[in-house]
């Protein structure tokens, strides 16, 4: 069955909450972890105010004891602080969908006609339950080496410059930036754009790219279409709020070169010192995004998502009033400007979920220890010749 | 449950199969449809030698009597009619794998070391039997009239015209033109690049937009992640083979563009002519694809995936041999050159099978006639207000 | 996508909770309700001491606002207030395995070396939440006249007088004894059965019937062997801690009958006074306990499960030392005595879950208002003839 | 993902078939073996005249390649060979429903008017795939050491002895048997049961018990409801056309036991010779039927399944004509008159399929040398301690 989870909670309930189901006991977790995770979605240049009224901290409720996974589900909670302050408010229904939304398109679905509950549960604010999650998955990834980051490329049509330094140190040098951008003269162009256009009254898009590093050969198949790892990614990625789309590398420029261009050829070297005689496979490029056919191929794992711009602007826009039936102007809600950089750790946590899902189908194991014994008894990066 | 389908068969096998399982009762469905859609999935300019081949017709083993569903599982065969002339053929084992093909990351996955046996289930011949599937999901969708076409935007980096003509009439030339292309001069330039690739022993990918008319507002959901249309439809498509990229509208051209522009504003216009009093929504532009939240909004729903050129070459590149463990050319298999024009086909096939399920999910019932009491008993196009 | 539901947390961990997800909207729910189905978990005779020291109460952390669901997935949570004596406890590992529990074989699962670990989500506890998340279905259910109750036949080899009386009439008396038997004179001997199993020591198990009234003809599915309702009914019902047998009406029992004596005749009589002119389907028996074929037949649903004594006694039993490899006697731990009428709401629970879970399949809709409007739309008792 | 599949097919339609989907590859399958399970449910004392007509033999469409798996999904296919025969005829609708049979429910479901488009997919033909499918998992359990067989416990309330000796040998000798019996003097007194009710134009039910030797201790779990073996196993059976009830052990027998009386006291003992030194877990009972907490514990998996005698008797019983309105008397079709002992090789299947998939869950492997590796590597009968 693997990983499943499922979350729930409004943007101005008392709580959002979370159950992940599937992970193997024995693992340690770190609280502080999923913390910092947390507070990663809070920061970053153009984040609204909201930002500033409250601290995530998650309260464990179930699955882990003394710091250590059990096998049972694990129950999460992240109190809204805010919630007191809304509690006594006496809000008028909100009636006017905002274009770009899902207000009016919720609101006819589920027939409710105070439009602040779809708004209440569309709301990017439940992406906290879902990077909580993703801290989990992290956490076990990290237990076979795999770690998962991610960086900006652009935001309001500025593009970075995408220098090929060792991932590690993108990240390292993106986590450093309010923008998230690896390099300083690109994250600067990038903040002066992110002002103009919080200065404009606007609201700006972007592209992140998530990259995966240190996945064994083999997780998703190519035998049947919903086991294709691609797809199990791009329905992740594009679930997440105003992700509109998604590539693995650089697929659109892709599509425009010719065959021979458009592949990573397969070399061989020998292995690393130290690890014995033998050889192991090398690519030169990694266009395909280090997947092949459905299928990690040992290359690091690179998917790009591309997010438009958030619909609340500060700017009004023609809108109706579903109740008069008549025209009407957006009403601005308090929501961030530029949510690009916030957003990093979102496409990272579903990036995690997915894989440690993926592990967990080609490993199998109740326990990390049994994971860990499956993983060291076959895990080859070549086939085997008989 | 919805509508569930598993698919089975290798490209050099006796037969590919599929059972659909989900389907209302009652649904009439045409058999000369689907092998109409069969027969596109097999033409197109750049189509290989395969093609000429055989001509795919399907077999019904079972849900169908009479030319109509019985709501029990369809299954469904097509025979591959190559089979014969490979069964007495001795064919050495493969052992040097293709770049950018499934051949060595499902090799090691799958402990084979014959990479044939990885090629004959990746090949994309497998299609054939999503097209079958797409095809009962299209004639349940018809009965709502529902529609879902699809045209190439750009093949080798040739990018067409996309003059803003009605949906109808871009499906109709399109399907009227050897390259699915809609506009004449760009379907002539598009030739032109194709017979150029080709004459460079060269494959190339492209882009293909894919639009579904008339869906109702209201499918899909913004509650939960897995339940996004728009992350379902990407799942769907990166699931086709050689699509590595996929976009809601224009969606990363659009993520460089200010709030305002990137969103549709909302109108209201008096109810067409003999549809009673009243208003209905419109907008003047679809930047979001027919999507808001995850839900369709009543407008066009745009779909567009990137295909990569396909890996097997003419032209070969550096690979390896895994028998020896030594460097080895790649060797040319039969295949496509330019698929482009044939898959928009099997773009079709999953968009259909997507929406034929989120409808069953919306609308519920065991019958057609069921279906269609639900359909009309409730389908608004505003939220009510109480 | 129906109905899905996770639940987390431990006997004596912090909290229980629960996550449901496809809820429609628009749904009043009666928190008292769910309080008072949690209440009903918790009283019984032959009840252990837990149940003396707190009293479950749900807190609603998403998906309800005022009242009413609004689509979004509903959070609950249960506080375990027992948690704040058992946190400064120092307890030492249990490492006796008590057979009949999960203990032993879950510890060797999860690599857990303190049983402890295994019995803390093992408990019965746990479901607690699934009667909070059954109590939510049921009162789905209940917008389209369904009730679902249960009331117990035995325990401890003491048989009730099963008398024919109304449903609802066995339901309230069930209700009104502190051994859920509805034939008082069967109760007495029930209640003196139990007194004795409690002075001897030991624990002891029994039968519940659980029965739902007024459901629609066409739940569940002759089709495909997971849409058989019976089946769905089964793992939901077997999946209650410590029963270990399901059966359909009087299953056992029938199988040694001849045929014409295990099925049930189908008469016609006239619409009852009011529904106006025709007829509907009769039956003088059901024995098939309303399923044929997997579906519904608008008798009433029937189905019986056999609980096994609880695991842990008080006299004490052959085990092992996991830690010494060693005999050992079993360690008694609180619990109860004889569980069975205390369970009664927990099979309700899973059985509305099942069948609200089936209702949403066959009627769809997102809001209470979309799926009564399909259910008024087409509901039809006898296949209509064209 | 596990294990997933779907069977399509009607009685009298052209073919049946199933595909399955998940195996891993490298796995030797027989196809004689196949054919064997599938002779085995086509023969046994009180078969109908159906099973002379035909020998079902499965043709393979995909997934096995030189007798192998490949990792892809399996297509199976068995012709109706009667189908020739059916072709042609013309067979007026049927109006009347059979009570006991999913004729009434299903076509008031499935809005249809000729109630034969009921039975063709709610008849038990539609086994033939499940026993194929079946199959597989069985050759796949093997691989492992486990095999699962199966005895008939009683027919038509006749009951056999159940002498404890070791289960291979009452799987022998009930093989041996016509009525599927082991014990001798039972076989006969069942057989001259089975002759009486055919004498009487009847039908019998009867109770069937499937064991699983050899099985790991871990599959299934405590920690999710969905994740119980038991209620996984109780659905499978469950689902089986005629069951209506399923125990584990003995289960309702033991409902009326005192705890420390139904339960299975946990002993230790010294390896086997030449398994080197140690202890393992030894019962002198097994009341638990191999399952504690939803998990195997490493006795014998022991699951009962209560059939109700065939719907479809030679003595008319009470029905009505949908068409008009009317009383009418039952009209018999070609049936089973004992149905009792073919059954065993299905809930043989069904009991496989759902091991092998709870396998796959613990041990991951996508080929069987990788799932074998993750066996060995992993596989303690007590926890360690630490």
């Amino acid at each position: 069955m693997g990983i499943r989870f499922l979350t729930a909670g409004e943007s101005h309930g008392p709580a959002l909450s979370c159950i992940v189901e599937g992970l193997p006991a024995g693992l340690p977790i770190s609280i502080e972890q999923i913390n910092h995770d947390l507070y990663r979605r809070q920061t970053g240049y153009g984040a609204g105010a909201r930002m500033k009224i409250e601290r995530d901290t998650v309260q464990i409720t179930g699955g882990i004891v003394n710091g250590v996974t059990i096998g049972a589900p694990v129950g999460m909670l992240v109190e809204n602080l805010d919630w007191k302050n809304w509690q006594n408010k006496i809000t008028p229904p909100q009636t006017i969908p905002r274009p770009g939304h899902a207000d009016l398109a919720g609101a006819t679905k589920y027939d409710l006609s105070d439009l602040r509950m779809v708004g209440e549960r569309a709301s990017a604010r439940e992406t906290a339950m879902r990077v909580a999650a993703g801290s989990l998955a992290r956490q076990l990834l990290a237990q076979f080496n795999i770690s998962v980051g991610s960086y900006v490329t652009e935001i309001g049509g500025e593009i970075a410059e995408l220098a090929t330094i060792p991932y590690e140190e993108r990240f390292a040098r993106a986590e450093a930036s309010d923008v998230r951008v690896y390099d300083e003269a690109s994250a600067e162009k990038i903040r002066q754009r992110i002002y103009a256009i919080m200065q404009q009254k606007e609201t700006g898009g972007g592209v992140i790219e998530t990259v995966a590093l240190n996945l064994p050969v083999g997780l998703g198949s190519h035998v049947h279409w919903d086991r294709k790892l691609d797809g199990r990614l791009a329905q992740a990625l594009m679930s997440i709020h105003s992700v509109k789309g998604v590539e693995i590398g650089n697929a659109f420029e892709n599509a425009r070169k010719l065959g021979t261009q458009a592949q990573d050829e397969i070399f061989l070297s020998p292995l690393p010192e130290g690890e014995g005689q033998g050889v192991r496979v090398t690519r030169d490029t990694n266009r395909a995004g280090g997947l092949e056919g459905g299928i990690t191929n040992g290359e690091p794992l690179v998917i790009r998502a591309a997010f438009k711009p958030i619909a609340t602007t500060l700017t009004p826009t023609h809108s109706i009033d579903v109740t008069t039936r008549e025209p009407a102007m957006m009403i601005y809600q308090r929501s961030d400007l530029v949510h690009i950089p916030r957003a990093c750790v979102i496409t990272e946590a579903m990036v995690c979920l997915v894989l440690a899902d993926a592990m967990l189908e080609k490993f199998g194991g109740d326990s990390l220890r049994e994971m860990q014994a499956h993983f060291h008894a076959w895990n080859p990066t070549l086939p085997e010749m008989r």
